[in-house]
């Protein structure tokens, strides 16, 4: 039990690109994984930069996790992590396959996330050609490095840490990161084991929960 | 209490720019904050992709924690959380204060470490003057921003959730990263706030000791 109303910030309408992609989505999953019912705390590009919200969420980012008016948390790391806590299917409370999880946890946000993200950054934001043809190939290198060390670590297993996991959880909503490259599609055991992540219920409820309040909120409603 | 014998993965020989600024040093340091005694497992560039490390560390990267052969953890974000669950000053047991803790050890990690990296990375690693040059502005941009919020949300405080703690521990690594440039220089409350962290006995004996590693392997040693 984490508390009687869980609210969950979340963006009321994003660009294309984004659609999917914003992380309260790691958390509606996680939640949804849990049974845990929720509602959404619905912050505008203006409101996410006021002091109200950053009192809550330092960075202006989404998520945010409110418990109660003086309890909240942020990051979805520490959200998921959270959750996992409360749930222990999520993450196995044996000591040593929680120490596993928890490895995993952190090397999908601290060791995997940040090149695919640097990635995402020059193909999305970066507008000088310059920078995007002779700065990218160093970046997806050091990104398929460390997805070759994921798919060895995986081997034939179907997920990180016996069965699924918040590390799980975590790292193919990283991967997912990807979709707008071939990458992923060149490395199989990884694209089986997004899909096979992807394919549970809880993720496709908190994904179409999602798309739902984008498209509540589309230019014109 | 962790384990009757911790070892803990070290590099022992670095060049100069990574002195004092790989990863074993927070975990190092929490192990000194916790009070417990650890010996090293020094690993070579080479014995780093062997099988017998990436069992216990996918990526081949420096730290790993091992508590016996067949029980280790991995990624210092893991590790350190690991330490404080052993160790109560370092992460409070009080709901509310541990919540907001994990949210800024997580923090730490995914929201401020990986455009610190990326200048670093530039500064370091990049040797096209273009990209250097058309490139590092972006990135700057958007380390300010975060260092903006983060001195928002530190204000007059000495730490950031109460007392010192492990997300004070990550936090203060990750900003040390910069020590190459004058970013923190033109941020005095965060360059206090560095200062205020490292000070502490416990980082000096951290630092003293992978500093000693490094000077007992030196060529020629």
């Amino acid at each position: 039990m984490i508390a009687e109303r869980i609210r969950v910030s979340a963006f009321p309408w994003v660009p294309e690109f984004a659609r999917g992609q914003v992380r309260d989505l790691r958390v509606r999953w996680a939640l949804e994984e849990a049974g845990l019912p929720y509602e959404t705390y619905l912050i505008d590009h203006r409101e996410k930069d006021g002091d109200t919200y950053l009192h809550h969420q330092p960075f202006g980012q989404v998520p945010m996790m409110l418990m109660d008016d003086d309890h909240s948390m942020f990051e979805s790391g520490a959200i998921v992590l959270k959750i996992g806590e409360s749930h222990e299917a999520l993450l196995p409370r044996d000591e040593r396959r929680r120490d596993k999880t928890l490895s995993w946890l952190f090397a999908s946000l601290n060791s995997v996330e940040p090149s695919i993200m640097q990635l995402a950054e020059i193909d999305f934001f970066v507008e000088d050609e310059m920078v995007k043809s002779r700065h990218r190939p160093t970046v997806l290198k050091a990104t398929e490095r460390r997805l070759e060390c994921l798919e060895n670590a995986l081997g034939d297993d179907d997920y990180l840490v016996g069965d699924f996991t918040i590390a799980d959880l975590m790292m193919s909503s990283v991967l997912r990161i990807l979709a707008h490259t071939d990458i992923l599609a060149n490395r199989p055991q990884l694209s089986a084991y997004v899909e096979r992540c992807t394919d549970r219920p809880a993720f496709q409820r908190a994904l179409k929960d999602q798309l739902q309040t984008f498209d509540d909120h589309a230019s014109g409603k």
